[in-house]
């Protein structure tokens, strides 16, 4: 049971955005934009990095659902997702990708925790200003999420199966603001 | 030095909403509807939090910000903000705010640090449900924006004085997206 008054039966943060529309809609949009809009890193890859701050942070609900999501992404590539969460550094994604998820864990941790040489690593590896915007935001908004839907105690399915629904809706229609009475959408 | 070509000069957050308005107009609606549309708590109170969170996560920059901007909508009790920083369960401010800054304190190491009993304690003291939620939304996104200032090195004023312009402008004005050319706005 979470914490407030939410839809029954809803997990997550669609719950919490269909109690408080007001915050929801930014939060949506937000997701939308970062993870769907224009970036030089792939959808996957904003997914990727999405999950892995998400593990680390030890929520359970944006974990499954965002590394659903990826898995769908990423097509017969779906692997690499698990492979990242249980060792990136040997998983076969690129370097630069690497060093981006180096500078992810970094801001999970906390902004001040990225030093110069993470930066000029990355860069070295072919990163742009837009690469590292991008992956210090995800990782920054994730760390949001992380706290908004466990904070509360939102629903969080308990079977991995559960999610795979969830991360084929993320991958194919994105991040849309839950219509506060549409409790089984 | 911020660490991606942001606008010289320009501080903090606004620097990095100039740099990628397409997320940016998110970041400072988002900002807007939790800290100044409604809800039950006031606008001092909203800020205390945020400020709260910000010292806890050494962001300097949106602590000197915030405090500010608390300590306008405070006014003649400006001194409340400072004391909520150095023993907020001293301070003359009301129980209920106390349990409320008790969950923000959680949430700010993370979410599942929030427990029933620290839930049922501010009820206890006349939080609602909208209060909890508000109060675990402002926490888990000051979470965000202070990885994202300081994540990404934007320019922190060093002196305190530097924010009391901004904290000014932000009491009276609240948070709306910079013009990607208005350096000096």
């Amino acid at each position: 049971m979470a914490y407030i008054n939410v839809p029954e039966g809803v997990p997550g943060i669609r719950s919490l955005a269909m109690f408080r529309p007001e915050t929801g809609k930014y939060l949506y949009d937000l997701a939308q934009v970062l993870l769907r809009g224009p970036s030089p890193l792939t959808e996957a890859e904003r997914e990727m990095i999405a999950t892995f701050v998400s593990h680390r942070n030890n929520c359970k609900f944006c974990t499954g659902s965002h590394a659903a999501a990826a898995r769908c992404l990423l097509g017969d590539e779906a692997q690499l997702m698990d492979n990242v969460l249980s060792d990136y550094q040997s998983a076969a994604i690129s370097d630069k990708m690497k060093a981006l998820l180096t500078i992810a864990g970094k801001v999970q941790i906390l902004g001040k925790e990225v030093r110069q040489a993470d930066i000029d690593f990355a860069r070295s590896l072919g990163a742009t200003d837009l690469d590292i915007h991008d992956t210090v935001l995800i990782a920054a908004t994730f760390s949001m999420f992380n706290r908004y839907v466990d904070g509360l105690a939102s629903l969080t399915p308990e079977n991995d199966d559960d999610y795979v629904e969830m991360g084929k809706r993320l991958a194919e229609k994105g991040y849309s603001v839950p219509h506060p009475q549409a409790v089984n959408n």
